[in-house]
């Protein structure tokens, strides 16, 4: 069932940290990567991102049963293009990409005849690039995995066993209520988070200095997110055009009632949903998706906030 | 210049955080407390948050020469009223409110005759009460100080010089603008947060089970700002309206520019905005007001992400 030669295409947080992930977990399994861009392929040598770097995607390909493409969504047609001639007839092709119904279009479009099982693990941070992947990315993280109808159940079986050894906890579910999970989850707060990061940058009356020195009230939360990849971020929007827009209307609906409870001084509406959001943190900490100390255990807290005296 | 006896009124995260830091660095100063929870004021006497803690407000005034009100910014007022009688003629008495210019009349109103100067540390975190509290919270934070018109210089000085000896930097400014800069930096955060964490709550489509799941995403960053004290956002939302009105008209502004770039498929728009938001962070980080390891250094990834192997 397990793969033995996997090759990755886009060495970037996603793509490196995969082949970190398999060099440290799967020690039988041997990889092979390409990265478009010559100086990333330079560095994915350097860190050892994956065993073998090659100077085209086709000849990375070569021989592998499994073909991960970890390319911004946008480049995931071309990409397929590109390596289309060199699979072999048994490989399996899937990606990493945010939205998955565009992809699973894109990737079936490109590769007739051959078996293609998208996958999307919700795992990542600010950081990109060939420097920004470890082993660790994926450990006790979901991965979201969506069969197109009819897809081979032992490839499906496959494919979520790889997941598990790379430390993941896997879900299978439909194309597009994935693309409406995540734009709940990942895409309308990356979008919320880059707009008031760049309300707040453009003030006049509030300098950026002050946005910066300040930006311990709530502010610098938001920061971090709207520091994350700029092109992957243009091509989730780009390609979930549809699920982004169904949630963003639901939140702006919900953002007007706030300010009409506001500009009415209403403060039995405002306490009620500011009780209501504590259960849902206190969840997610509870299934270990985030860290349970105060300001997610940042550094000057360490070792401090949680004790009870 | 130095205060030999502060009193504390409210004994939450930051009147606890006060009185353990006055005990940890100004071993010459005493300190008492008050909370209306007695509740709150048994957990105090066992975490030792201040020197003595008393059954009235006015007795924990007594002989003080600073008093800092630390409680919920609608409250203020109120809290005011309980110790009019029982302040000394010299003592001084600021605050740690949120939104200052309603403080500021508040407490001038009843406080008539005293020398007030009102004053707000930004800092804190996601947990509240009395247990929450911990010496180190204004270590390398900025704390904001809003001095009426003719206030006395020496008497501002004195404060700057009590917080700065707590480990903060300090800003003076007027209530005014400072009402706008919280706004931005910590109150519309605050509520957005607040409403996206509401609106993933109350989605039919996508269930509870999925946000939390995969939360990871980038929505679980939201959650823990929205985890905040109920009370005290409300207070603020009420005495900060017209500054968080303004503000987050301009934000709704800028988020309608992105869903129509997102509706028009117009990918340059998104990307220049998704660039231009990094730097803030860098900044944001280069000041010493957020952590710089990926994630905020969460503890999966300890020691891992940022070293370039």
């Amino acid at each position: 069932m397990s793969f033995r030669h996997i090759a990755i295409i886009g060495l970037g947080l996603l793509g490196g940290s995969i082949g970190l992930a398999v060099a440290a977990r799967l020690p039988g399994t041997t990889t092979s990567g390409f990265d478009a861009d010559p100086a990333v392929r330079q560095r994915a040598r350097e860190r050892q991102l994956t065993g073998t770097i090659h100077e085209t995607a086709a000849e990375a390909v070569a021989g592998a049963d499994l073909v991960i493409l970890c390319v911004p969504v946008g480049a995931m047609g071309r990409a397929a293009q590109d390596i289309a001639d060199a699979l072999g007839p048994d490989c399996l092709v899937s990606d990493v990409g945010s939205s998955k119904q565009s992809i699973s279009d894109a990737l079936a479009q490109a590769l007739p005849g051959h078996c293609v099982i998208p996958a999307h693990p919700v795992a990542g941070t600010e950081n990109s690039g060939p420097d920004a992947g470890f082993a660790e990315l994926f450990a006790q993280r979901w991965c979201i995995i969506t069969p197109p109808e009819g897809a081979d159940p032992d490839r499906v079986k496959a494919l979520v066993q790889f997941w598990e050894e790379l430390g993941a906890m896997v879900e299978c579910m439909d194309a597009e209520h994935h693309d409406r999970v995540l734009a709940v989850t990942s895409h309308i707060p990356h979008l919320i988070a880059y707009t008031i990061v760049g309300t707040a940058s453009d003030l006049e009356i509030v300098t950026r200095s002050e946005v910066i020195k300040f930006s311990a009230g709530g502010f610098r939360d938001f920061t971090r997110i709207a520091a994350s990849d700029p092109t992957m971020w243009r091509d989730v929007f780009l390609n979930n055009r549809d699920a982004v827009l169904e949630m963003l209307d639901r939140f702006l609906n919900d953002l007007d009632l706030m300010r009409e409870a506001i500009r009415a001084g209403d403060g039995d509406t405002m306490f009620d949903l500011f009780s209501r959001t504590r259960s849902i943190r206190r969840s997610i900490v509870a299934l270990g998706q985030d860290d349970a100390r105060p300001d997610f255990g940042r550094k000057d807290h360490a070792g401090t906030g949680m004790q009870p005296n």
